[in-house]
């Protein structure tokens, strides 16, 4: 199918072109750019909505976006789902069961739910994703649910081009506090406990709430007597009553000013606390209109990923239309044998491209 | 301090000037390409090993890597670490606690202990964690170990740049065996269970070997019964027996060939186990020497780093020496109110940077 064709398909609603006019992206063949070009510009009108989840192998995201998919079908609204899964090299992605059941059983013609694989991708990852996530925006899906395993830099970009971020814990992973200590747990605006009818929930709920400074009490101030308190969404100050510290020494606080990541607790398998979940998403995204701050990270986002799509494009004529790959093959035997170092040979292939450049 | 003093601070092998030197990389200043290439003469002659250390917060990597070092220096050897911490935008790092104290407990002039902010580096912190690690080796290490958190696309590309990589699992984690299935555990030729005195530890292990299909009984072909038997490392084949094929089906394997990634048990924080472990990354060594790997890996990875480094120098072309930056910041606004695609923003910018680049 032509370009061409996957546009107009794509103006006339068709499932089809959808998948493919993903495909294109996702292996970046001719024409891709066009087919992002004309998503971006049915995306102002869409006014969907992004989500990110994110947390480690085995705390129930699947299970939880399905849950997730299911009381936004019930709200009428379509769901577009973006999962990102790390590809081994030696299984090829098979062990992948459950999200292709998940696809299959999908036969909602406002569900549509893909699966990306991460080969190959490294650090053009998160631009594809937020570009796949383009394209089911444009296609008019009122929720886009990005769905990504682990805590990694390139996880962490993922979910962060998503408007509201949710981090899934559990209480048998150790995942919690341990994460949180080691500060990777920073981008999320919503926090879940999911399976929170196993041992250890409430322990968890509690210690990532100390951890987000959200308990002004005795138990944070134990925990971290440096910090000071921070306003909360509703408003107040928390802890003056303990502190001794007068309402005074705290200005008054617009309600939108500040959001305070709630701690949930759900049993996804059971659909228990989906509801509040959404409540929750609904709430961080009203706090982010209201607050401007919608406007202004979405200029953030469009910023960084103009920057992105052309050191991307810059990359690809370098490998294209220059002889930059072609001198890097014939100068790695002297950086093997230690005759120069990688930085000569870069310097050296660089001039050539500028000096090249406008042939 | 100059360029030119740091480079012959290091001739003169001052720690002072190796600590600048890695600051003047992290931060890409002024001559730090200078800095990496004259270590890069200094890298073929040095002969030293890289360890990569992985696994989740909580694991116990950093008491794993300090009995290392404890290990290593009783042989006599110096060591040289270098650790990729996730820094939380609120914390700025501050709760690295652990490490700061190990840093400063070494006193040994033959260990030297660096922490890596990831702050900024994205896409680029594999590169820089590479460069860094040279750095180390130019100056004389000799084990350098890497120890980086979490189970993320760019923690395995930086993973990926040592020889040997060791996996770290605790039993308490539920990391293990949900992590394999999500097909994120391939990159490791050596599984450790620390804190193998806990409840479930020998569970685990079990678990990972089935998973790794070392188990060629019973056991393993229950799991994956569709997994042809791989040779073993000591040049047999396994489960020949049980499934009923002669010798004659599998080739003879030489005892180098094969690589079987052994999952051994520590208490990192009793030092037991390491003496096992260190033995198992010097196995791995012979391994990959004898089986020729080690000149080819050390050739793929300087192709890798030779075109990392070409990106990167080009993106740094494009910010400093064409109107790029420029360009980009006068047609936000057009992009932000859906004007103009990102893409062809970034196609009208690099169409001005070929036309301009011989300027």
């Amino acid at each position: 199918m032509s370009v061409e064709r996957i546009l107009e398909a794509l103006d006339r609603h068709e499932p089809a072109a959808l998948a493919r006019a993903i495909t294109l992206v996702e292996n970046q063949s001719d024409g891709f750019e066009r087919v992002l070009s004309h998503a971006h510009a049915r995306l102002a009108r869409a006014g969907a909505r992004r989500v990110g989840i994110t947390g480690p192998p085995g705390a129930g995201k699947s299970t939880l976006t399905e849950q997730l998919i299911q009381h936004y079908r019930a709200q009428g609204l379509s769901v577009g789902v973006v999962a990102v899964d790390p590809t081994s090299p030696f299984t090829g992605g098979a062990l992948l069961g459950d999200r292709i059941r998940m696809e299959s059983a999908s036969l909602d013609p406002h569900v549509f739910i893909r699966s990306m694989a991460t080969r190959g991708a490294h650090g053009g990852l998160a631009t594809t994703t937020e570009e796949v996530a383009d394209l089911l925006e444009a296609f008019g899906f009122a929720r886009i649910l990005v769905e990504t395993v682990g805590v990694g830099q390139t996880e962490r970009d993922i979910a962060r081009s998503a408007e509201t971020t949710v981090r899934v814990l559990v209480p048998e992973s150790g995942d919690g506090i341990q994460t949180l200590k080691a500060g990777v747990m920073e981008i999320a605006y919503v926090y879940v406990v999911n399976k929170s009818d196993r041992p250890g929930a409430d322990t968890l709920r509690q210690e990532v709430e100390v951890m987000l400074g959200i308990r002004r009490g005795n138990a944070f101030r134990h925990v971290a007597p440096h910090h000071a308190p921070r306003p909360r969404a509703d408003g107040r100050t928390g802890g003056l009553a303990d502190s001794g510290v007068g309402p005074s020494a705290s200005p008054p606080v617009r309600p939108s000013a500040v959001w305070e990541p709630p701690v949930l607790a759900t049993v996804a398998s059971r659909g228990e606390g989906i509801a509040d979940l959404a409540a929750a998403l609904d709430r961080h995204y009203a706090y982010l209109e209201a607050s401007g701050r919608l406007v202004e990270r979405r200029r953030q986002r469009l910023a960084a990923r103009t920057r992105a799509v052309l050191e991307r494009a810059v990359q690809r004529w370098l490998v294209e239309a220059t002889r930059a790959e072609e001198l890097l093959a014939q100068r790695l035997d002297e950086v093997v044998e230690g005759r120069r170092s990688p930085y000569d040979v870069a310097a050296e292939i660089l001039d050539q491209v500028k000096a090249g450049a406008a042939r």
